[in-house]
């Protein structure tokens, strides 16, 4: 801060010595090199607000793949859970490589085509002013969030290495570049374009947090593999009526679901990437990004309860009793399709995209049901179509002037069809659907196509009726009892027996 | 910060430039026009930084609900478990939908008359000064915590639908009204009046993060709801001698403990809601909020461990064992009173605080025991016995500088007894204790009354017996085991074995 | 903000009245004030920025016990859940008392010697410049997450009255004075001593998160535990034959990893203290602390992704399965290893750490299997062993312009020796872990030893056999079934049933 000292003295000196004019100039640039140097501060200051947002929000965005694993381990059978989380752990891991050597660069890379990004591969360049590793960071978390959810999709019947292959193509190629279309200022989508491109529609796409970007991506994907492998054995009977093959742990459902809550706010608010900047005359506490931020978050949290609620009731005239499993997929339903629109849509508004969403899933589920889909976390149902149900919910509430603070800069633009904006963000919106899910299908329903036609996709039956904990990961995930003398360890290394009616625990 | 830029030549100018008056009136305006840029630069970061503290925090109090959720979970028999995260998770999503209609202007709502907010309905009028959309969601997690409270003690024999009337009752406007009267600038015991204002007893209330608006308002309304369903089938035999209904997971119940830990952190410092603010001369590091809200951190620490290792050694001489329960209720009875004082006591004095938590819940639970009080949760034992000798504690021990310096404007106001600030504040308090009792027995008390009336409240003895997963819920929380086809999901979908196929869970 | 208010006719006046040095001299005064004001302000913001940033890393930190306390509790035998769990809450809080009154003095207080610290004991005078209450509860979490590595090594067989004399020994006593030597500005060995004092090899250690300081710590000292308590029985066969004895519950161990993995993001950038700090010409967004904090995030995630990737392979080539416990253990042994050298190396030398990191875990237990060493947690072999190999890959790879931001001031100072920073960084590499290696055996291994003497140290065979939770902590962690009339807490309180000899779970 040294700089920033002021020597009245010296100033004094400069403002009467002398030579008139000289005495002025040295005075000028005196007092100017001094607010020079608060303005840098300012500068340096700000870069560091924004970096701590985002990378505490890039934190929370990753532990949503904690979310997800315990969310999938609950909501498949006993017998196949280490499996399912081994392949959240890898998500990230092998993410994490992949999307730093190829998946970031593809994503993001700039300048580029409009189609795929070309620089900054393995962080070569980074950082570049507007690219620094704390937005890498936050852009590798989204990334593998897109595998986890399809990974739901695929559970208790796939092969371990064809989990391996899909997941890392995804991370490292299908995704990024479906990001690069809608994120980047390059892509050919994106609503924040380099203002001397022109926008689809003289709108481009309002995904802003990724119902179609992630959770579209994630669930086609995951319809694709559950499509091509089939349901698992039991889920239909012969004559084709549908057995739930329930989880195994609503304990885990429900920590998943609380750990993927907490996860959104890092997903949603975290989207606008930067929290200082003014909306409107500076040093006016409420019309800024830090508003917008929070408003994010409520839009975000509304959505939610309003579809938990609605799912709650709308399942209790169903089935008759509240259920727990479903409450828990209809909150996160919601969550889903406010992703889209979380940051330029009202309050109010927020509540009809959860009531909504709950019944775009039942009705997703319905259909699932009736065509022997078998998803075992109805991943497919509840992030592609209620990710879809989001796409176009922003293109219908977006409000004109958030969309105007959020993508500043093209006065005119554009709104929500039903808050008087028009119809070419709604255009612009179902092409992104039907791109994604064309492009989505071209290349990851090809890999599970290939995959099968390999043998490399499904595990055999007799495999699937075992459980795969025990047929490839060296046994079960619980070991509740166990011989006294500890050597439970010895033949196969776990049971979860019982054993004799005097044990004690 | 284009407006910060300085051009020196250009001032040079006006400084020498022609008629000296005009020339001195332009080079002032020059100058001042960019140190009040400078000036109002900072208010805009400020209010960046001082939202991305109040956000953060709010994402952590609302993780307390996962540890609530968890810690439910575990503290009851696992034929219940669904049914108490299921009102965990509603806690949440009714409470966000609630609080945002009504719950949030009956609290904070300004102007208002000093018994209840009127403004900000469905956030009508949000972002105002003061109001944005940070400070609801942070007092929305608050709300949901209170009613999370209550549903412990009652867990385990209460009726579903009783649940989402008392919880949304709760949430939308019992805690709403508490919580405006000591902290809403208009309430009538605020110790944060308006200056135009006088303050009760010439001091006002420092319930700082809620001993008494939270944590009491949630443990008395639970007394109400488990006192008047009366004690769980088994608890107490026909002899009256008590049985330890245990929890199924000590797992969970450490899950839970750890994350309401982790969300205090949220709760407590939080609650300072803004930590740019400087109590010195400005520019004086260890003069300002951000080191009273480290301390605030701190003191919380310490009075839950001082109550954790307390009722570690208490429990150990009572019982002969070292139980991890017992610890973790300490550890949190230590957290719920110190959440009045956190920060404006010392360190040492969190340390005293916690000592004597443990104590009166050791005492309330005796008390408990004797009068055959069932609280599964040990809730209103715990939030409400040692969130009341917080309050009391807060009284005792607040620090002059402390108090002047997180309730400003208001010299020689009253302090801690003990810290020689006289009675006026212990008088405050106690006046705090009776009012919270009073109101919240009048309303929570009748409404569980009234729904016992209405058979609307206690399942019967049957349903009890059998658990309510199985009766209400669809099935058991866990299956461990199932037949190989996977067609354990064939008659009920769940079974916990277990042993026989009559066998219920 | 008002003294930054200039009023320009305020300032025009000046600039002409009457005589014109004075005139000079005051409006020189007038400009320097409200310059002043300005600088103080951006001083008292950035105090702002780095305590929350502190703070909430060191949440985030703090939130690493829960995810110990749950990997281990997965990792050890149903039958002795409850005494693990229960050893990481009083780590937590027995640290928590122990680290405020002699720890964090021993640590930290200055001025001292270079041995060990005198001053804040209690922490008094506490807040000073430099060491406020945050930097307090940063450092006591990783107090507490050294004893808690020592906890796994120990587990499943030890008294827990040993438990509670090694733990407030090492948080108290040993691990605050290793941290004063390699952390504290007065310690012998720091790189960032004071400028006055010479440095070790005129280098100094960069450990710059702990990976020797915290991670070697803990693992020696759980290592003296466990060699000298010996073997669990069971652990190896009349023949010495190894018998793997099995964690009981993969979820937790995964819900372990994952929260370790959240918590390590505080750890590790967090250990940067603040944020707010230029490296280059003030303005210039990518050059500063807050992008090397973001690099030290990507070089974290980068080193654990490559070493779980690495041993899933690695295993799977030995073991013919793939293995959740150990991928697990893998990515935990890559944080471990990066913590020294996470701030000072590129991302791509991460992945090598990583990758080497695994091939060291998986050595250790090789050899540990060999020489019938018995550690539950695999807690030496991962924070000892990839502890010193970090320790050694921060002395090879350490990059001199990222050294010289992150240890400023020495220009010409030591750095990595394969990036051509010469011999001595090595040097001081090797005297820690020799320093830290003896300090630790002489402390707590003559503790675990004397303990022994006093036959404190282990359970009675029976004790063992029939799980700690039974014998010493009032029942079993888990009741999943019990008597429809819910008397299961009749007699003893649990039973985790059962019943037949022949049910498989």
């Amino acid at each position: 801060m040294a700089g920033q000292t002021c020597s009245a003295p010296e100033l004094a000196a400069l403002l009467t010595a002398g030579d008139r004019t000289g005495n002025a100039t040295a005075a000028a640039e005196y007092i100017c090199s001094k607010l020079e140097t608060a303005a840098l501060t300012s500068v340096d200051i700000t870069t560091a607000v924004d970096t701590t947002y985002l990378l505490f929000s890039a934190y929370m965005v990753f532990a949503m793949q904690l979310g997800f694993a315990m969310l999938c381990a609950g909501s498949v059978r006993a017998k196949n859970t280490m499996n399912i989380m081994l392949t959240n752990v890898l998500d990230a891991a092998a993410g994490g490589l992949f999307y730093y050597l190829f998946g970031f660069a593809f994503a993001f890379g700039s300048p580029s085509n409009s189609f795929i990004g070309r620089y900054f591969f393995a962080l070569k360049s980074i950082p570049s002013p507007g690219f620094d590793y704390s937005y890498f960071l936050f852009q590798w978390a989204f990334a593998i969030a897109a595998a986890g959810i399809t990974s739901g999709s695929i559970a208790e019947r796939t092969q371990f290495v064809a989990y391996l292959i899909y997941s890392s193509f995804l991370t490292g190629f299908v995704y990024p570049v479906v990001s690069h279309w809608f994120w980047s200022p390059d892509g050919w989508a994106a609503a924040n374009r380099d203002p001397s491109a022109s926008l689809l529609f003289r709108s481009g796409v309002i995904d802003f947090a990724g119902s179609g970007v992630v959770h579209m991506v994630g669930g086609i994907a995951g319809f694709w593999g559950a499509l091509i492998e089939g349901p698992r054995i039991g889920r239909f009977d012969h004559n084709g009526r549908p057995f739930a093959l329930r989880g195994h742990s609503a304990t885990l459902v429900v920590l998943g679901s609380f750990m993927l809550w907490f996860g959104w706010y890092g997903f949603n608010p975290g989207s606008f990437i930067t929290i200082v900047k003014s909306y409107g005359p500076i040093g006016s506490p409420i019309h800024g990004q830090w508003s917008a931020v929070g408003r994010a978050a409520v839009t975000t949290t509304l959505a939610g309860c309003s579809a938990a609620l609605t799912t709650l009731f709308g399942k209790r005239l169903q089935t008759g009793h509240w259920n727990v499993f479903d409450v828990c997929n209809g909150l996160l339903g919601g969550f889903a399709a406010i992703t889209a629109g979380c940051a330029v849509v009202d309050p109010w508004a927020a509540i009809i995209c959860g009531f909504v969403a709950a019944w775009v899933l039942i009705g997703c589920n319905k259909l699932a049901e009736r065509f022997h889909y078998d998803d075992p976390l109805e991943a497919a149902q509840l992030h592609g179509g209620c990710g879809a149900w989001g796409v176009l919910f922003a293109a219908l509430f977006a409000k004109e002037e958030f969309v105007n603070e959020a993508y500043p800069g093209r006065p005119g633009r554009p709104h929500g069809l039903l808050m008087g904006g028009g119809w070419r963000l709604l255009a612009a919106h179902v092409i992104q659907i039907l791109v994604i899910c064309g492009w989505v299908s071209a290349t990851m329903g090809a890999l599970f196509y290939g995959l099968r036609k390999l043998d490399l996709l499904r595990i055999s039956a007799e495999d699937e009726l075992a459980g795969l904990d025990v047929t490839r990961h060296g046994g079960s995930a619980y070991v509740y009892d166990e011989n006294p003398a500890g050597n439970g360890g010895d033949e196969g290394g776990f049971i979860m027996k019982g054993s004799k009616s005097t044990n004690r625990v």
